[in-house]
């Protein structure tokens, strides 16, 4: 059986857009803080937690994955955003498809040192990707009682390559 | 004129506790995600944004400081808490004083690599203090129409040393 192949590609903003919110300091900071010695990139996330959820922040810890990554199962959070932001300086592996009941095509990112991600509410997404040790990213998503975690399982992987 | 000198301690969650949780990856994950291959440290923070302001995501580039540093100034933020994900595998340096209308006794910590804090709402604490390049964190604080801040310039300057 052969399989299909998803081709990295660079993370840009516009690229991303449908899925979410691309978090960096790019270009001029909207403030200037900390009496001149920093800058602030203000409010860049299009956090929602529905009406029963709040905002809270995690910590994940997880294992780095080789290239080719071969891709069986994506989820989405009905009820939340859910942002990574790297706490290293790698680079990172994001990936996402399109909306839908079921996952539509795939699209897989690669995210430079530095920058973080904020996936809308419902974005279809893979499961955390780190490609180096530490896997650690600091996590904002929704806090409440329910799962709010719909998974689904691809009938055959998707391999994502360079 | 001597100068009073205040000197840097190793962070820990203990020591930290008055002034906000640290955000770190230790001990035994809360939950195993992502088919066992990551932990969720869940919901580390204790976020407050008032009745009329909501959580954000923001960027801060800053600039590193040199050790000793002269410590002019402290902030606080009355209506939300603040926290601060290093996006970067560098050292950093926290600064808080104890709580009053006007800052108490001061104390520094050297934060580890991978983590980050959370200030709570009201908390005295310097500027963002980087050690290293990049000076890069994503910071989640209270979005809303006040200025959410106080300042309080110290009469003399206060020298964190190693």
């Amino acid at each position: 059986m052969t399989l299909d192949h998803i081709q990295i590609k660079p993370l840009t903003a516009v690229d991303f857009s449908a899925f979410g919110d691309v978090l960096e300091a790019a270009g001029i900071p909207d403030r200037l803080i900390n009496h001149g010695m920093g800058g602030r990139f203000h409010d860049r996330a299009l956090l929602d937690f529905g009406p029963d959820g709040r905002a809270g922040i995690s910590i994940f810890d997880a294992e780095p994955r080789d290239l080719p990554y071969h891709l069986n199962i994506l989820e989405r959070h009905p009820e939340g955003s859910q942002a990574f932001i790297p706490m290293h300086s790698n680079e990172w592996l994001v990936i996402v498809a399109e909306a839908g009941d079921t996952p539509g095509p795939v699209h897989a990112f690669r995210v430079p040192p530095g920058v973080g991600v904020n996936f809308h509410k419902g974005t279809w997404h893979g499961v955390l990707t780190p490609l180096h040790v530490p896997g650690l990213f600091a996590v904002i998503d929704r806090i409440g009682q329910t799962s709010n975690l719909q998974e689904c399982r691809l009938p055959v992987p998707l391999v994502i390559t360079e």
